[in-house]
């Protein structure tokens, strides 16, 4: 299937594998890859620039095929040394990447005269346009469902990619919510040119992710994530868990959070304890509403391969048949 | 465009107008349907059984096209003869009864005996699940994005569609988020028969609301609705004004919501002053996120004359061009 982005990217299908954090690692990004997605790998997963040219190495041992590296820029208490990451990436010969949080635009000359081309992840129009306008190639438009942060506005998928549909003059794909042939029908549909799966590509045969917090997912649905970080205007989306609910807690008291408050629930806030003790009740675990629509662990060839077949039966058999 | 749905109402078109208090009457319901969509009389809007039977007499003098009332089932201080409303349903020969809030478990046999067919909203998948099981016809599954009342569960129609495509065995339409034709094939990508639009037929010339409202929806956008009733688990999505905002003030303050100290601000509710006034500073304003993809004013044939020829361009030119 030719989009718009799998040109641009060079890719088979319209299926991005979006950066998060401890789990984009080699074998899942490779995977990816290899069934025709575009597989991302996290750079701050990485403890140093070093490392991250170490994996970048491994994953193209393993694949022959496009892949990607997402770097998130946030405030963060040790300054990140992005530059020194930006130049890693560049010198590797990656030609995507995939950023978030804050605007990319400081690395934009570095990374357009290099080639690479950028996806921008925004939760909100107003950040997909600046986005835009800032020069990346391709907006990752992140909806109210996505697990992680969707930020403040909570404007779900079927609006906002409708909204960007009409504003955007560069391609988007859609993030959040997504998991099925079905979604990536919806997506097209709405104007987007591929989509964005994080949770989905969590419950993979390939994720470096505990059984557990796999098994944990399959047996949630719809209605088991909760929003935390609400009060400190930092919106996360998680499962609910002890450690999730206690945050939750802690906001609900009358007054200001304090995030010293909860500091010690959120060690492990990116998930790292419970995705390698497979403890379902240690750290956060994040996840998208789409958790409800994963009731299985299937390879990634075999999760990319039934999402096509079933995106080429609804368009042709269901769509087509509808509009003769 | 024929699908389940469009076959079992007898209508041309996959478009139904929901019910909307002081909204859904004569003249807005009769133009819906003689574009080939359902139009949906409110019944409660009609201050008795008897003015609803007028009410129901007059729109058929208007449109030859089959057209549905809406009965909403709520708790409410005085006594509402919902028995009665549904025997002029029925006796006028309406075949078509969109049912809201309460279970319509107990109206269901006799509805059935009249031939009449059941439309269900439902906010969650447990509700789709029980009004099946109750044996309604349709299920109208109403995501986050909707005005009015969205339920306390927040889940958009991107997941909560393909959700009920997985588990529901009867039709269903997609409510909430949907204004273009791009929607509409999401939603027909997504699983549904067809969709529900309410805020959308609020903005056509023909709907019996104040121009300085319609006015005010197209020059607000995806950010500007609240949710209030929050507190009273009774969430209801309305435009960002004076009115909404004293709401959230109060629902702010700590310890229990008293409904008491905002039922003053609630005259009007329902939004009939606003409406009729004109005046967008008084009563809710009910309207969905949809708002921002309200551009215009146009007739209701207008309307969904233009929503079927970009679906079917979307079908036939966008999507069918990537399944080759």
């Amino acid at each position: 299937m030719k989009t718009s982005v799998t040109e641009m990217l060079g890719i088979k299908y319209p299926i991005v594998q979006g950066g998060m954090q401890w789990v984009g690692r080699t074998g899942l990004v490779a995977a990816v890859s290899n069934a025709g997605g575009l597989g991302i790998l996290t750079a701050l997963t990485q403890p140093s620039p070093q490392d991250l040219r170490e994996e970048i190495q491994k994953t193209k041992c393993l694949t022959k095929n496009p892949f990607g590296v997402n770097l998130t820029i946030l405030p963060t208490r040790n300054p990140v040394p992005y530059d020194e990451y930006i130049d890693v990436i560049i010198e590797s010969g990656i030609k995507v990447i995939e950023t978030a949080g804050r605007s990319p635009a400081p690395f934009l000359p570095k990374l357009k005269a290099a080639g690479v081309k950028v996806i921008h992840k925004a939760t909100s129009l107003k950040h997909c346009l600046s986005a835009e306008k800032a020069g990346v190639d391709i907006v990752s438009v992140d909806g109210f469902e996505c697990a992680g942060h969707p930020g403040e506005t909570d404007i779900p998928g079927l609006v906002l990619l409708a909204r960007a549909a009409e504003e955007l003059t560069i391609p988007f794909i859609a993030s959040g919510g997504f998991a099925n042939g079905r979604g990536l029908v919806a997506a097209l549909a709405l104007g987007a040119a591929g989509i964005n799966m994080g949770t989905r590509f969590v419950v993979t045969q390939e994720a470096p992710v505990h059984e557990n917090i796999k098994q944990f997912i399959v047996d949630s649905d719809e209605t088991d994530t909760v929003l935390i970080f609400r009060t400190l205007r930092n919106t996360g989306r998680v499962l609910r868990n002890p450690v999730s609910e206690e945050v939750i807690e802690i906001e609900n008291r009358p007054g200001k959070t304090d995030f010293a408050d909860i500091a010690h629930l959120v060690v492990g806030a990116r998930g790292r304890e419970g995705l390698e003790t497979g403890d379902i009740n240690k750290g956060l675990i994040w996840a998208g509403l789409v958790t409800g629509l994963i009731h299985d662990i299937p390879t990634c060839e075999e999760l990319i391969s039934r999402m096509m077949a079933e995106a080429h039966s609804v368009i042709k058999e269901q769509l087509s048949a509808l509009s003769c």
